[in-house]
């Protein structure tokens, strides 16, 4: 590999340059190192959000993070795999219904998942409500499941893709999370280096997603749909609202509880609908296309699965969940539609009951977080509960309703029935 | 003041955002304690570099780095004081023989200078070829110095706007420097805090200063004239040539050579212009418009002052300095006028002969640099020596000549007579 400074290739992406094959590979094999520094790094990250990146360059950075480390194998499984992810939203658990959802038609599901920072849950704190359910598992552990059970949720070992991992830590702390060619990279680089064989992309779209609309969600599926694809992934993408939460229950304990209530059959229409389109598409790019995923809701064969799925990872699926010690109920003030019920509002003030974490080292509170009364689009009544505020820390609830006001609208009138998902891109 | 978090300011100008003054100072004040750390603020840099900033927010930031420290005090001299501050050329060596010239009639020159990185050389790497001088001094030994003989070159002390030697260290190594309200606030807070009572800067334009081009030179020459007389520092500036070296010789111990025959009344014109020339702003400004500095040259007052400049920080000026071990001549390949020798060339040259550093750990080699036998715009003949190389390590000799590669032509008739002094700007 040649060798180049560090400063150069800076002042060459801050010059609207276009960065070679080798140069890319050379920045993430020594920012991987520590040659690059992290303060070199974060320049770049900048003049990278700042100045773009060409689609070629989008994907010798994809290359190179994936190959800073190693890559999984799933070509000893007899059932094909398929994966789904999601940009992240407010009140969004749907992968803990769809994986074993998707499980049930022979279909394989290794959904390796994060953890939330900022106003986002994370799939992993979500799951760690469940008393004895573990995280951390081997790859030859979740292999086996995957064989065993069909579905695994987990987190993803050090080993994949280190540089990722490394520059989202750092992108995190820096203000340079919200670039295209930075965030397609951080997910198709673990995706591809993960080996599922075809992928589903939730992009969120909204003041509650990264991307605030539709052009630039747009933009980010396409550059993701077509990584995935030249890279032997059948990949496609759900552009989908991220307007007002998803569901009635925001934070842990409480997401967990509505995804039960949809793997039970019932639970919100919102998210029974998100949970089986993407089911759909996952099943349509595994060669199931009428795979009916609805009557598995319905019937029990989901739920069956994901006992299954919790108990192979030490979960024990009948035990209490953690819940808050304190509650407070917010009622409305207007009699008419629930106009606006800002994700944004939500998600910020579910984080500060202490459903989310501040930095990388805190710890969540499983029971903290919001649960609807009624959804944006609702017709309400003055003095009717709105939505109930839990937390272990009764002197968070002040700066929780702070995080709301404004968030909240009323209106005269039928509002718009929400539109879940917005358009579809990709492969088929 | 309020508390602020990274994260947000940095969004704030990714977004085009103007900073407050509470939010400035919050910043540098963090940064400085370490509590914004450096990965911050190099993405901070390369934000304000790629989106801008106000007036205002100079101000703020050039008053926020002048409080992260001490400030100095010459109130107690009988003398006006009065500095000159250059933005950095190949061959300037003209604060050597300003310093005592100035000093001659009366004004006092506190300068606090720096040492070189990259390619443009550092006058305090230049005044260590002679022996036994020692650059850092404390506050109460520069203030007798200034008392007893009116002229002091030396490192600034590191109370004096330290938020400036932190960020200006991170800018070297981020790709982050050519930012003008990051030049413009360095400059201008050491100056300030420095307390002079004139200042003139020496805004250097052409392919071997920061600024390539005029206009770029002339904003940056009017935001620190602006900072300074805000201030209450009169201060003027001169824009300069940097297109090709300043005098014939590039190098340590080859400046102070330099330097010696200006200061002996001799020297090559371009160096005794641009010396008289900024002589006479400083005076002026001082309040003595008559002085003739160019007499003071010729006659022996200028270096006698230098003598007792330099022997009261140590240096022995009977000494001889450190030379070369070795020395190669490159002759002109063409007869004709001298149609470009480019500063940025030549000074890359005389950096890989070990002149400059490429880190700050780095030593430099105080014998080597480059003689030039022509100057940009005079005939040559076909075989006639152009430049000579001097460095201790003959390996170098090839990477320098390939950094002139390119940076010497020649040309047909006259060329036109060089204009060193291009604009001034400023008070009065």
């Amino acid at each position: 590999m040649s060798e180049f400074s560090a400063v150069e290739l800076i002042i060459a992406k801050r010059e609207h340059g276009e960065l070679s094959t080798d140069q890319i590979d050379w920045l993430i094999a020594n920012y991987t190192s520590g040659a690059v520094a992290d303060e070199q790094m974060s320049a770049m990250a900048m003049a990278i959000l700042l100045n773009g990146m060409s689609r070629r360059e989008i994907k010798d950075l994809t290359a190179a993070m994936i190959r800073s480390g190693e890559r999984l194998d799933f070509s000893g499984l007899a059932a094909p795999t398929a994966d789904k992810h999601s940009t992240g939203g407010v009140g969004d658990k749907i992968t803990l219904p769809l994986a074993p959802l998707v499980a049930v038609f022979g279909v394989a599901v290794p959904q390796l998942s994060g953890r939330g920072l900022g106003h986002t849950g994370g799939t992993l704190d979500k799951l760690e409500a469940i008393p004895g359910w573990r995280a951390s598992i081997s790859n030859a552990e979740m292999l086996a499941q995957l064989k065993s059970t069909g579905a695994v949720i987990c987190a993803a070992g050090s080993g994949l893709a280190p540089a990722d991992r490394k520059l989202y830590a750092l992108r995190d702390v820096t203000g340079t999370v919200e670039a295209i060619p930075l965030i397609a990279s951080s997910i198709m680089s673990k995706k591809i280096a993960e080996g599922t064989a075809s992928l589903v992309l939730d992009v969120k779209v909204g003041s509650g997603a990264f991307m605030k609309n539709l052009a630039n969600a747009r933009e980010l599926a396409q550059v993701m749909v077509d990584l995935g694809n030249d890279s032997g992934v059948k990949t496609s993408a759900l552009l989908t609202d991220m307007t007002t939460p998803l569901g009635l229950k925001i934070g842990n304990t409480l997401e967990v509880e509505e995804s039960l209530e949809v793997l039970a059959g019932g639970g919100p229409a919102d998210v029974v609908e998100l949970t089986v389109e993407l089911a759909r598409e996952m099943l349509r790019l595994s060669g199931k296309p009428d795979a009916d995923p609805a009557a598995a809701l319905r019937d029990g064969r989901a739920m069956d699965k994901w006992r299954q799925m919790i108990s192979a990872q030490g979960g024990d699926v009948d035990a209490p969940m953690p819940l808050a010690k304190h509650s407070h109920t917010i009622v409305a003030t207007q009699t008419g539609v629930l106009s606006k019920l800002d994700a944004l509002a939500v998600g910020v003030a579910s984080w500060r009951l202490g459903a989310g974490r501040a930095r990388k080292e805190d710890a969540v509170q499983f029971g903290a977080g919001i649960e609807l009364h009624a959804q944006q689009g609702d017709r309400v009544v003055a003095g009717q509960p709105l939505l109930t505020l839990f937390t272990d820390e009764p002197e968070r609830f002040e700066r929780a309703e702070e995080a709301l006001a404004g968030g909240i609208s009323y209106g005269e009138g039928a509002a718009a029935p929400r539109q879940i998902i917005l358009e579809r891109l990709g492969n088929g």
